[in-house]
């Protein structure tokens, strides 16, 4: 029988405390829904005495519905000389309104002294009345014990008093905190085991990531009996982040005999971490153990064809348990292997061109020396290949495009592009206005294209990325410019390279439109063919 | 005494292995060089057999002196059936001309028979001829027992027949490879106290970060006897990459008894690992432990104010241990002691303006929820409390600017900027060319800036990034611009955000010349005051 292991998700809070990291109160409740789905245990949605966007989440997440997980309001405990019933902190945290609230206190003798300037006796009377407080409420209290390692490593007797005050106080679950992250896997085991022989309450375990121990810091506490772990989905915290949940779940659940989450639901975990990067607005970590883009791309040639033989040789984990996918990147370093996957996946017979193919590894190479990247960029390779295999027919031609962006003395700003393409002998001219050059090119694009390729206008770009290369060459720099591409759930990506912006943007707007149209070609031409 | 631990750094090699990681020859000189200076016992350069840039890395590391480190080639056993005289790539590896060689071996039975498909003897064999042949060409030989820990969980047995047939060849250490990156901390404390029963060489260990465990995997191995680690700077390295040396170190080195690296050199840790990642052409990750921007980076009010009182209270080490600093983040979040403590860091005198401080909090908070981020634009953060402070005037106005972008048929293409600014009621009016709008419009901004401010020849953007903000609205989103500017090494950050590009854009170039053009007439006030 596996044990259970309570998931307490923090994203919402301590993931806001990251660099980067803003949602607002309907970006919170989007992604409280989707932890719920996930089957997350405790959701912590914020502090609602901290300010008037986390007091909004808990007003929407009173009107929702959760089918599985807890809402959580998070607050301090009370201030010193103050009675709990007195205190503004303790109120907000009741009238939040969720089943379950964690409050954090000192454990740590040098912040009882040093932060809160009281005594060592105060700070154990204000856990135990705020705790009281809190269960006289009826609310779940998961009591954080901040700093409890450091406290620890200091005072061990202080700090396991501060456990007891909440422990005698009612408190559901201790939650042993790394505050500052700084505490190493060995430390925590023995510590973990020693407050495990002295207190009756379950334990919880609250890692940081400032020694890239977040993770295996959360392990060898549950490892050593602490049966409630708190984390963020990618990891998101102050600092260096918090115990990453994307790494957690699945190294308890498919490596070791713990249950964490519906095992149905494991495969959700790829499509959760990148909806919460997604509404984050961060770019999401491609190296990202379990569920990053790279996490099963293969670039050495030798591990190409190894896995193409036996998936066990270079994967730990089958990909689609975490609903993840195996990639093969090709580049400088890509073997006859990466080409020939590449091709069969994309569907272009290279057997019927064999002979092209050291060429096409020849040109590629070529290409990546100039700066160009197309491990992101998967529609220009495909592209590419084709024009150099002879199955490739131009969907169109450029005869000439000009830009003109003014802003005017009144602050007022504009962008219009004026374009000549020529589709099967016949010239369009057109011209049409947008947010900037790349965006008045594309709308223009369309305008040309459209009476020829109706299709055109159920696919657009979801986004726009321009990187400086060689930066130590200053002005005379390289620009590469990757565009992202979308029609409904099919996405794909293209590159472009040049001296000029506008020039290497229009390489990538152009593969995008081409790509898509020689994609829908092949679609009709199978249908008419069934 | 502290116990002396074997640094082995594979980011020529296995680093590149890693997704967008792409090093020239010149590169992977100028890292090794770095790598050098920094006290690193051994550098992987690459595969002599694999491709001529590897090639060509080892030929100018040997005409290059360096004062501690030993440079490794790296390649596979011979083939079986093949004498190892007759073995191309144990050819290639003698050639290389380097004091040590890394070879690697297959340990785990799957591979043999799936992957080599050789008998579990003949395996043995080339194990031994390779290790023996390269002995006897004088070569340190460090042999890399791949798949050693998902070998020896199969069958443990012939997993140390392979060791031992790579001892008793004379390997100088035997290196446990978590090829796929599946094992877990305590197996690997398990499997490394096993093998150092049965075997007399010295053991190292090669981990990967599948699990988000590569740190503490190598630091398991360490404390159960191994001596050498590999490992790569910022962790890059195939799929979720490798052991971070940019992690470990420190983790051995300042929080237990271990020797890696002269002590005095600690400090270039955050250089190295920024250096390394402008090399690579790649985004340094914020959130990197030790090491990244955002390590010692408060954004908590409560934090913040902690920290200003007592440093220990919320950092787990000095960051100048490392050679990073503290930050205090400007944001929604933040307390009066951010804002504060941000505006002593840049000279304000708040308390001369202390009205005004709830003010500029307040309309910190308008403009990131209109998508402005002054974390990374700590510059245009400035130049919003100086304009609220009224600490400002304007040096120079816009009249109007015009940008032409254009290609034609011949696909020649051009940039132009025209522009009018007033400065002191004298208006000047400039045209210049450029790579795209940005750059034509810096140019123009220049020539007409430079008459009255001949300083601004002496700074330049170095980078320059593009984001789209709330992508779901598809053509109607905000874009954000980041400039990143320089003079010398003092560098700064600003920002704008705007439905238009260009107009974005223009806001941050604006912003960066108005920065840098107010700390230059303080400066200059300053010295005449001396």
């Amino acid at each position: 029988m596996d044990q259970q292991i309570q998931i307490f998700d923090t994203t919402l809070r301590d993931g806001t405390q990251g660099e980067k990291v803003a949602f607002s109160a309907e970006d919170k409740l989007r992604i409280a829904q989707r932890l719920d789905s996930l089957g997350i245990d405790y959701i912590e949605g914020g502090w609602p005495g901290s300010n008037p966007r986390d007091m909004e989440f808990f007003e929407l997440a009173g009107q929702a519905s959760f089918d599985h997980a807890k809402i959580v309001a998070f607050g301090s405990t009370c201030r010193a000389h103050t009675p709990p019933e007195k205190d503004r902190n303790l109120a907000l945290l009741v009238d939040a309104g969720t089943p379950a609230v964690a409050i954090f206190g000192k454990s740590w003798l040098l912040h009882v002294e040093k932060a809160l300037q009281i005594s060592a006796e105060e700070n154990l009377t204000i856990i135990k009345d705020s705790v009281r407080y809190l269960k006289e409420h009826d609310k779940e209290v998961i009591y954080d014990a901040e700093h409890f390692f450091d406290g620890y490593k200091a005072n061990p007797d202080y700090t396991l008093s501060t456990l007891k005050a909440a422990e005698d106080a009612g408190a559901d679950v201790l939650v042993l905190c790394d505050t500052n992250g700084g505490t190493l896997p060995h430390e925590v085991s023995e510590i973990v085991n020693e407050v495990g022989k002295q207190i009756d309450a379950p334990l919880g375990i609250h890692a940081h990531n400032d020694c890239e121990l977040g993770v295996a810091n959360a392990l060898s506490a549950v490892q050593n009996g602490c049966v409630h772990v708190q984390g963020t989905i990618n990891g998101y915290g102050e600092r260096c982040g918090n115990t990453n949940l994307c790494s957690l779940i699945p190294n308890l659940q498919l490596k070791q005999n713990y249950h964490c989450i519906p095992t149905d639901n494991l495969d959700q975990l790829t499509a959760v971490s990148h909806f919460v990067s997604e509404v984050a607005n961060l770019n999401p970590d491609i190296r990202q153990p379990y569920v990053g883009r790279s996490a099963f791309a293969h670039k050495g040639g030798i591990h190409v064809s190894a896995v193409m033989k036996n998936e066990e040789t270079y994967e730990h984990i089958r990909p689609q348990q975490v609903g993840n996918s195996r990639r093969v990147l090709v580049s400088d370093l890509s073997g006859k292997s990466n080409i020939n996957y590449k091709a069969e996946q994309l569907g272009i017979e290279l057997e019927k061109y064999g002979d092209k193919v050291p060429e096409i590894v020849q040109k590629l190479k070529q290409l990546e020396n100039k700066g160009y990247q197309f491990e992101a960029a998967e529609a220009s390779f495909e592209l590419l290949a084709k024009k150099m295999t002879g199955a490739w027919e131009e969907f169109f031609t450029l005869e000439g495009f000009r830009i003109i962006a003014e802003k005017n003395i009144s602050g007022n700003s504009r962008t219009e592009a004026t374009l000549r393409i020529k589709v099967n002998d016949q010239v369009e001219h057109c011209a049409a206005e947008g947010n900037g050059p790349v965006h008045a090119l594309d709308k223009a694009l369309r305008k040309a294209l459209i009476k020829f390729y109706p299709e055109i206008s159920e696919m657009h770009l979801t986004d726009y990325k321009v990187r400086v290369l060689n930066e130590k060459d200053g002005t005379g720099a390289d620009v590469r410019v990757l565009i992202d591409s979308a029609k409904r759930s099919d996405s794909w990506g293209t590159v472009g390279v040049s001296h000029n912006i506008i020039d290497a943007s229009w390489q990538a707007l152009t593969d995008s439109f081409s790509y898509y149209l020689a994609k829908q070609a092949k679609n009709i031409h199978q249908k008419e063919a069934i």
